[in-house]
């Protein structure tokens, strides 16, 4: 999994074009806004549906640490394709990203899932201080374990 | 290289704070507003290092022909690292970066390059059309030639 993690004053977004892949989506999900959020940019990879729970798991721990240091008021999961050129299922990156949902909020975030597979449109205001744009390189493997997970620091763009 | 070419009604920046690798700029680069562009989010790797002049080239003709379709008003390059794991130096991206900004103003386009290696706000706001958002891995091979650089379609986010 490949994350960007952005801190915002805001994001909108409108869900535009169905593609062949798109989750069916009530109403109140067409579009969002969100203010002082963090949004989380996904993209689910192949490596991932071979340890859903445990790669959930240590996105949950990354989302945790960077929070605790710059305390958003919400988590926006935005499903993002183009971070990664080795992508999972559809099916496996909707069913994790909800797993993501669920965990996040039994942690007591307030958490919001952008749909998966529309086109949309988005406005979003990244704060810029040095925290407020975090890339990571997320897998399954517990960090304690021999193996551990490639993970890139804190880049300027 | 790894770009994200976004067809937007809006991209504004403000530099922040610097960076060890920053590159040293003009008042007028502090901060700036762009309407109507394609923001060609960048990420120069390693291996463009080795042609950079090719890498550059392939890059000039991936934004003439998404621009053929969408026809924004102008163009804009903006450094960003968390494209890529794999990057080169900071010297041999910005000489990149400079190089595209001469290439395709030649070429007959408005072009503006944000500052390289500075924290900054931003906001953006992206139209959400088909071809609003795409992702392109772009190396210094010739498309004709037998080895044909990886690229990645069109994916909804
Ligand atoms: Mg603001």
């Amino acid at each position: 999994m490949r994350v960007l993690l952005i801190h915002t004053d805001y994001l909108k977004y409108k869900t535009k074009n169905k593609t062949p892949i798109a989750e069916e989506i009530e109403k109140d999900r067409e579009e969002g806004a969100f203010n002082e959020a963090l949004v989380v940019f996904t993209a689910v990879e192949k490596d991932d549906e071979k340890n859903p729970a445990g790669v959930v798991n240590n996105l949950i721990n990354e989302i945790k640490s960077t929070n605790d240091q710059i305390s958003a008021e919400k988590i926006v999961l935005y499903p993002y394709a183009h971070l990664s050129s080795s992508l999972s299922s559809p099916k496996a990156a909707i069913d994790i990203l909800k797993m993501a949902e669920d965990e996040l909020s039994v942690c007591g975030f307030e958490v919001s899932r952008v749909p998966f597979g529309w086109y949309k449109s988005f406005e979003i205001s990244c704060k810029g201080h040095p925290l407020s744009e975090l890339s990571r390189s997320i897998e399954a493997v517990d960090i304690t374990a021999d193996e551990i997970g490639e993970e890139e620091e804190s880049e300027p763009s």
